[in-house]
């Protein structure tokens, strides 16, 4: 792909979390993940016009420990397990470590949001919020 | 946020779609989106080692043709309904104009992975890849 297709994140808030160390973390949110809160930078809190108390929110993260050059890998780390390919997993080692986090938003305020369940480290961007989608005719 | 934050994504693939304007685009994949092929960079085709035939995937997509600008809209465009935050929306506009699509792979091949109810443009930029996650015990 050609140098015209290079695509810059920008950084629109961080995760504040207990996990200090992804060995820590659990793999997945709903696996004994902490509360946790997403700090955003008070220029895109705009965006979160509308949020309510309960919602269900994906969070998209950029998961910076992450190798990128990594392309197969064991599930869940399991020797047991033969390697597969990254986009066959939830592995955060991939070309782009881009995390997703389905979360319930608890409370919010300031710039904050606190949800439950988000199992990224202390420290870990945030790249963008998006709703989960309800039934057709809710939308 | 610093510039020591600035992300870049690789563009790892390519949608190939009959989809040819964002406004014939469905607003959702399950809202009467085409099969569409996944093409993509032949560097990381063994990346979908273990892809089924079947499977459901997250297909992450850069929205190149979004605004990055705003903060606000009004949800599925409708004039009759208020704005409110791009975070709460599934806009293509926001900050990082990230697309999430889950897809069911019809086949795969070459370097290109058929799919169907796909409602991202013909040339959309692919980031990555995942299996949508099943029970705690399958995983």
């Amino acid at each position: 792909m050609d140098d015209e297709q290079r695509l810059e994140l920008r950084v629109i808030g961080v995760v504040r979390s207990p996990l200090r160390d992804p060995a820590d973390a659990p793999r997945q949110g709903d696996e004994g993940a902490p509360r946790a809160q997403v700090v955003l930078d008070p220029q895109v809190w705009p965006g979160l016009d509308g949020l309510q108390v309960g919602q269900e929110l994906l969070v998209l993260t950029w998961l910076h420990r992450a190798r990128r050059d990594v392309l197969q890998t064991r599930p869940r780390n399991d020797p047991h397990r033969p390697e597969q390919g990254v986009f066959t997993t939830r592995s955060p080692d991939r070309p782009n470590p881009l995390g997703l986090h389905p979360v319930r938003v608890l409370a919010f305020g300031g710039n904050t949001v606190e949800v439950d369940g988000l199992e990224a480290i202390d420290g870990t961007p945030v790249v963008d919020l998006k709703p989960l989608l309800g039934p057709l005719d809710e939308r």
